[in-house]
Formats: structure tokens, C-alpha cells, sequence
């Protein structure tokens, strides 16, 4: 077994052992773009060991949550736009016991001949898929690095996998004992603050609860997030770190906030797709998330949101549907089709819990050890 | 367009359009391994086109139907054997208007590691499902050309492309025409015989249907076929044509059948194989259809058979499960998870009806023009 090969083997085995736990009989569906060829080879080998069954997909979800492939494409630029919910898909999902999404894709800007507003079409068909798997017990979301990833990152291929596999192969019941200090913290909080450069953001998280990601929802993990109170979000914010939306980079993404919802916005580059996606229904213009990034392995911002977003240092918030998890009994569970994260660089910005600096200069201040 | 993408392109059109009907709101379903690309991203256009909907499966199905990708490979060796029927992938296929099943692999030999046994027990746990499929009104099979194919073809790329586009792209409604007179007297025949060389076959097809293939099963199409009364098949049968499953030619099969079950059984090449066909149930060694192959421009065997059972002057048999189609409402429809055709040569042979010649030296007799 080559270097190469052992790594993708590792990587199947803690993803179907850590990140979601297959059992015999477990009904197991892999959702996979074009280029993922080795990591689904790999799962088959550990479905196959825990007697489950296999079903590799390739279907277009959700269009913000990863790059699709060429055959996506194809279809979305072939169709009229009024796009049916595939009954087939959801049938599969309803019976799906284990969900295993792969973020590969042969050319990260697959999709970007495809308008704003088709995308955006095809996110309200599948939403109701979508949010399932966002829902379900057993669902992770994982990268496969290859070679339109380590391109999108500035770097070779050998690069990208030393960066990839090293944000994975790692101590992970430290991690979570370490996270789940922060998640207690951030679920006592009553009400959060974010103050910086052009950034002066305050929600109230009263009511909502906090969940530590250590593996159930993205491998690598190394987050603790939770919910705003739908309409407690105000202020305004500036995201300086790029969010990428099939292929097209949305920078310096500046939103105005009031009562929760956003009345404001403008980014210095690809402004109609933020557009787009801010209108895709009534809850894509409100806050479904804010989550704070706790791993301190993965070091640099590469262009994929599900490892940016864990990013020590950062926080980011997320626009459309909230977890159910992260909602009190008491509280309104935000609705849409979409989820889109937005990441902000901490280093020059605070965070406060019930007034109380917890991060400040990019450095979380509470103790975690 | 290249002429090799302008190519992929009318096979999808053909497929989409005169194989399978599809309309929109359809749910469909495309069954590809590794290797077929470039016939996926051009069915996804021709399913946008008429606004139904696609979802791409790699999945373990009957290994009889054609060779499998890598992933399965991994997923049967791994596996203990007592395999689950994939409930999730029934309820996709529940939910399925449109089948098509594409034929590519990236090493036709791709599991002839696996055993036998794992196969043949792999075959039961998704004979439901398979039989689902080839009882769907709309469901084809489709060969993309391919390397691997090329290869156990004994072509090269360019040349195997020429023969399989060269197979799909002529007049289907003369070729209807042709076909429904053979499919009248087959239907009207009380009885076969086919008689050559160590071959004195004889069956009953009394009461049983004929069904002219122009397209509703495979493409390319052009083959006749029924089903044999179940006990009625009697003497000895070889088939001279190789059969291929999972990469393991099996060359000179030999049959000897009383009352329709096969009693003595020997190959020259690959008899486990053969043996492990003849095992997996009940109804696997029975025969379930009796085909005559009508393409005449096809012009010779290349070890597809999907394509090899349509040659013109040759007729195949199917051990395992016959098609609700031809079994008449008087008749007992043969049940089996499998469906394994076997190949013969008639250019020294000679094939009668009713006692009358209706094929001989390859050639047909009844006039079909």
C-alpha cells in the first residue's frame, strides 16, 4: 500500500469509525462528485467490513453546499428552471440510516455558466432533502483533496494532502474535551457581541443550544456552534475572509442587520451571488448559525468552507436554516433551503459573552484546557 | 463539438428519445459504474431538456448484468457475505419512472477476484431489486465505449467507437418492421428445435409471448425473444460463443436439460464460474428466454453481451428469471435472481418451428422484408 493509499484508507476508516458509526445493517448512501474515486473505493472496504450497504449517489443538492460535477452542470443549464423535488432522491434519503457527503469535484468553478437565479431554483427543489441530511443523526460531510482543491488553495497536490491529512489525522477526545468547555460556555451565554474594524454585531443566543462538533456533521471537525434568537440579530459586519459559492470568491462581504433580518449588504466582488442567495426565500436573509473555529491544526484559510469555518480564530455565521439541534424548546427554529457560511477573521476583532471578552486578537481567552 | 462528443450526444438523444420516453416530471435513474462520463453529462443535458429529474447510482446490482466498478470490488472482499437487501436503493428504484443502465467499466476483469460464491449470494440479496428492473416498462441498457471494452474487443478505442456508434445510428422503424414478422411467427410457434452440432435442443413455447426488442430493453436493440414453457425443455445444447461474467470467459458450454432442468453441465474454460451461475437458485438452471438476433450490423462478437445476443445468425437462451412479458396468463413465469444468457452461432446450425426450418447457415428464412 502506497503513502498515498494508506492515508486515503485511514481517512475511510476514522470517517466511518469516528464521524459517523456504521452498524451492521445500516442502510449507508455516499454522496460523491466527479472526482472522489479512492475515498469511495475506500468506504466500500469499511461498509463492507460492518455489513452495511453501500449506495453512492451523484446528484445535485443543494448547489451551496459544495461544487458539483460537470453532469450537474449539464442539467441545469439544459432545463427551463422549474424544477420538480426528485421523489426518487428523497425516497433513497427517507431510507438512508448513514449520510457520507464528499466535497470533490474535478474544477471548482464547475457550475459558474449556471445564473444566480437557477441555482437558487434548484436550491428551494431539494431543500427539503437537504435539510433532512442536515437533520439526521449520522451525516458528515468530509473533503477528498484532489487536484481542483489543492489549485483553488495555492498549492500542489503533495501540498494539499499533507495539509488535508494533517487536520485529520489527529487527537481527537482531546479536541472534544477541549470544545465541550467552550460549548458550555457559549450555551450559559445569554447574548453575544462581535466588535471590530466596520463590525459592531449583537444577537441574543438566550434560549439556544450550543452543540460541539467534533465529527458528527464535518471531518475534519473543530467547531462549537449554536443558533441566534431569529430576530435578536443587529449591527453591522464585515466578513474578510472570501466565501466561495460554486467557483465564484465572494469578498469583503459587508452586511446591516436589523431586527434579524439583513437590510443591507455589499461585497467587493461577486455581490450578485451574495444577492442571489440573500433572496433565495425568507429565512436565506437571517441568521441560521454562529459557530466559533477550534481547530488549531488546520492553520490557513483555504477556499473550502467546511475546513475554513473551523479555523482557529475564526468565527462565522451562517445564512438560512438552523440546525434543529442548536433550538430550544422555546425558540423558532429559522427555515430555508439554503445554509451559507460566512467566515470572519478574528485578529483584529473581540468577541463577548454577557459582556465578558472570550476572544480577542484571534486567541480565545476562556480556559479550554 | 468533436465528432466523438457530437457522437455521445445523438446516444443520448436516441436513448432519451427512442429507448425510454422520457417526459417531464420523470424520475430517473441512471445505473453507471466507473467509466461513462461523458454518456452521463449528455443524458443529464437531454434530462434537463424535457424537465425531469436525474439521479446518477453506482451500486452493487446483479453481477450478472455487467461488470461493476472498483468500489465494489472492495465493498464484496470486505464483506462476510451475508449481505442485507439494499432497502434504501428499493425505495429509490420504487420511485423510479426511467431506468438506464450503462454498461463501462475501467477493467472488465474487475472482480474476477471476488468469489463465486460471494457473487452468486450478492445476486440473491438484490435479485428484487433487479427484477424490479426488468420488469419497468421504461428501463434500458446501454454499452459506452470505453478502453476496457475496446480491449476485450480486440480494437482499438477509435475502432470499437466506430463499431458500437455504428450499431446505434440507422433506421430503428425499418428495423421494427422487420422484427414484429419474426415476432408473429414466434409467437405463433407451438415448438422448437435447434439441431448442429452436439445440439439437439426442443422446447415448447406454447402458450408463451413473443416480444419484438426495437429499444425497450436495450440499446442497441434487435433481437426477438419468448420464454420456453418451464418443464418443457429437453436434450443437449452447446454454445459456442463465449459468455462472459464478471471478466471469466466461459468457453464451449455444454447442456444437457430433462424437463427443463439442467442435468449435466461441463465448459471448457471457467466451468466454477458456470457451475456458480447454475446454483444460485431454483429457477437458475432453467432456462427463462429464448432470443433470435436480428442486428445485422452488429457482424460480429466482442465479448459484450448485450450487444453479442443481438448479432444477426445467432439465438441465445437466458438461465434464470424470464420476463413477465413473455409469460403467457396460462403459463408459469420462471423466477430467479439471475439472468444469464448463453450465445450460439447458428452458421451450423439449424433452427425449426413447428418442424419447419426457420433458420439455417445463419441464415433466416422467413421472410421478413
Amino acid at each position: 500500500m502506497s503513502r498515498s493509499q494508506s492515508r486515503v484508507a485511514k481517512h475511510a476508516e476514522l470517517l466511518t469509525r469516528w464521524a459517523v458509526d456504521i452498524e451492521a445493517g445500516d442502510m449507508v448512501t455516499i454522496w460523491a462528485a466527479d472526482s472522489a474515486k479512492e475515498l469511495v473505493d475506500a468506504l466500500h472496504a469499511e461498509i463492507g467490513k460492518r455489513r452495511a450497504e453501500p449506495v453512492t449517489v451523484r446528484a445535485s443538492l443543494d448547489t451551496t453546499i459544495g461544487p458539483s460535477g460537470s453532469h450537474i452542470a449539464e442539467f441545469l443549464t439544459s432545463h427551463d428552471g422549474e424544477f420538480d423535488t426528485p421523489r426518487h432522491l428523497r425516497a433513497l434519503m427517507r431510507e438512508t440510516d448513514v449520510f457520507v457527503g464528499i466535497g470533490a469535484t474535478t474544477n471548482t468553478n464547475t457550475l459558474s455558466h449556471v445564473s444566480n437565479e437557477v441555482q437558487q431554483r434548484r436550491a428551494k427543489a431539494v431543500g427539503l432533502i437537504v435539510g433532512g441530511v442536515m437533520e439526521m443523526e449520522q451525516a458528515v460531510f468530509t473533503p477528498h483533496p484532489n487536484n481542483a482543491w489543492a489549485q483553488r488553495a495555492g498549492m500542489s497536490l503533495a501540498e494539499y494532502e499533507e495539509f488535508v491529512y494533517g487536520t485529520m489525522f489527529r487527537d481527537w477526545e482531546r479536541q472534544d474535551a477541549k470544545q465541550e468547555r467552550m460549548r458550555e460556555r457559549l450555551e450559559a451565554a445569554e447574548a453575544a457581541r462581535i466588535v471590530g474594524p466596520e463590525t459592531d454585531l449583537t444577537m441574543s443566543l438566550d434560549g439556544m443550544l450550543a452543540v460541539n462538533d467534533v465529527g458528527d456533521l464535518n471531518f475534519p471537525p473543530g467547531e462549537v456552534f449554536t443558533a441566534p434568537v431569529v430576530d435578536s440579530v443587529d449591527g453591522e459586519i464585515l466578513f474578510d475572509t472570501p466565501s466561495v459559492l460554486q467557483g465564484s470568491e465572494i469578498v469583503d462581504v459587508r452586511l446591516t442587520l436589523e431586527e434579524g433580518v439583513v437590510t443591507d449588504y455589499s461585497a467587493r466582488r461577486n455581490e450578485a451571488a451574495l444577492e442571489s442567495v440573500l433572496e433565495t426565500d425568507d429565512g436565506s436573509s437571517r441568521f441560521g448559525e454562529f459557530g466559533i473555529g477550534m481547530n488549531d491544526d488546520i492553520g490557513q484559510i483555504t477556499k473550502q468552507i467546511a475546513l475554513d469555518e473551523k479555523l482557529g480564530g475564526t468565527v462565522h455565521l451562517a445564512l438560512g436554516r438552523a440546525y434543529d439541534r442548536t433550538v430550544g424548546e422555546t425558540r423558532e427554529q429559522n427555515q430555508s433551503s439554503i445554509h451559507f457560511d460566512l467566515i470572519k477573521d478574528m485578529s483584529d476583532c473581540r468577541l463577548e459573552l454577557d459582556g465578558e471578552v472570550v476572544h480577542s486578537g484571534g486567541e480565545l481567552l476562556i480556559d479550554t484546557e
